[in-house]
């Protein structure tokens, strides 16, 4: 099976490597060969790092590649919704399976973009858009399917947990906190996705279209950022043995499912998400067979995102091949 | 689909309840009508606090109901290798689906179990065989398959967790610990299976042949129980801020894998399983492109291990639906 991928940056060229070093694994374990179909980029000119020219195609027309008859899974790891919602749109209305990383797009218009790939008998794929290598929405799809899930609590937001450490560890404002994580690469020059919630308001709609098929919008959430978290108020939550995370949890009651992202008070040794720190990620789930089951690992970063997505796309080729 | 329990012990109790109360539901989530054929159970006699009276008998001929025309999917549940081993071969042999929560079976003949069910076109599953509620195996089989595992640790005996939690906590003798675990149900009249390390060793055995395709026999991994550990033991550990745990160990270095159960020193606050107690199971798992990955939730116990059990049952149906 043909990979395409749109974007060519860390996750994607990640994707690239592993596609190229690990063939013969990947063959192996999903009973098809897959190879490199092309890239598609923005700018042409930037330099790259993965070696694809032998025999594939660079390209800056996305839209081309993704309904291209030379490709049969389309990757797509760019930021933001658009384009790339409406190449993934194109990608499924051409017949092609597509694996995304993307939260937003995911969070946004998971719902009609999955039916229009059930419309054309394809699969839309997204284990990459929520805790990264952390496989919590394929236990979600295929673990606890005889539980009734009760509760989701996430700590899936790498910047601000790096925000509150610094906070938290040396003292620092929030506004010198993100002007460093800006400095090391773990915030965005615009940071607000990040702080005000919405990247973790994104990963909890997906979270819970995955546990009990709710269709919230993220602009349902209840929503809180960091904003307003003072360094006194970390010194206090350090004083009593804890720490103050942006916490994501959906409950759901009697059928009713309500969702919050906003900043929480977690004792260590008590919460087991407290120490849930830097990139990593972590998951805890409440459901009435299983009680209690923790999920936590990386949650951000290249190679971690292009485990999830070259799972995916093994996943894809299996059942190909079972087919 | 029609389901036939063999044994009506605590699990398949639990199996059945959720079955015949959660009809609707799994029907909702599987795209097929579950529903109960019959159990087999070794003693008539006893009373059963599960409702199997409608129309759905109770034998005592579990060769019978494991190869009936009216059974599709038989869930096995019952301790220790035989008959279990030869009532798995049997409704394979018959054309059934087979569920098992048998890790001697599994670790010992489960690559024998594998190959007839692929030669009579049914699947065994058993992801209750290892974990119980904690979805390590569904991990292992359909996540991670893009990255290269190179070990695997886990804490999945609570025996030895509640008898060394004894030992540390009130300063227990391992006899006196042993003990109350029997007098409390934590521990068999003959306990050896839990505190020689034979049960981390099937459980391991079984890590290894999903996570590498590793044919390990039960006999050949390095294997010391907890019967040595002294109070003083626990005490300086203690001392030093730790625990001592049963800790079985897979390592894959070059193709080569090594498994390994033995009482090992982890301190809290630096291995992430150091807090895994009483009869929580966890498992820590290191790889190439995602990193390290933790998960943690019920090891035993009937609900957690029905959940497990049901679970496969509704991928099973799956399956069907599908098809």
């Amino acid at each position: 099976m043909r990979v395409g991928l749109l974007g060519l940056g860390t996750v994607n060229t990640a994707v690239a490597r592993r596609l190229r070093e690990e063939a013969a694994l990947l063959e192996g374990r999903s009973g098809k060969r897959l190879s490199l179909a092309g890239a598609a980029v923005f700018d042409l000119g930037k330099p790259r790092d993965v070696d694809l020219s032998a025999g594939i195609g660079i390209t800056d027309d996305a839209h081309a590649l993704a309904t291209s008859d030379s490709v049969d899974i389309v990757v797509e790891a760019t930021p933001g919704t658009d384009p790339a919602r409406h190449l993934i749109a194109a990608a499924l209305d051409a017949g092609k399976h597509v694996v995304t990383a993307n939260k937003a797009v995911m969070a946004t218009y998971g719902g009609e973009l999955s039916a229009l790939a059930l419309a054309h008998g394809v699969e839309l794929r997204h284990g990459a858009s929520v805790g990264a290598a952390v496989p919590i929405l394929e236990l979600l799809d295929n673990a606890l399917a005889g539980d009734r899930i009760s509760s989701i609590e996430a700590i899936c937001n790498g910047t601000t947990n790096f925000v509150l450490e610094q906070m938290q560890a040396h003292g620092a404002t929030f506004q010198s906190a993100i002007e460093e994580a800006k400095r090391l690469g773990f915030a965005e020059a615009d940071p607000s996705m990040d702080v005000d919630g919405w990247d973790a308001v994104f990963k909890l709609v997906i979270l819970a279209a995955h546990a009990w098929g709710a269709g919230v919008e993220p602009g349902e959430v209840h929503r809180r950022g960091i904003r307003d978290i003072a360094v006194d108020d970390l010194q206090r939550a350090d004083e009593i043995g804890g720490t103050v995370k942006l916490l994501a949890r959906a409950v759901c009651d009697g059928g009713k499912v309500e969702l919050s992202v906003e900043p929480a008070f977690l004792k260590l040794g008590e919460h087991p998400l407290a120490d849930v720190g830097g990139s990593e990620n972590g998951f805890l789930i409440n459901s009435d067979l299983a009680g209690t089951t923790l999920l936590r690992g990386a949650g951000a970063g290249g190679d971690p995102t292009a485990s999830a997505i070259v799972n995916d796309v093994v996943a894809l080729a299996r059942l190909r091949a079972a087919s």
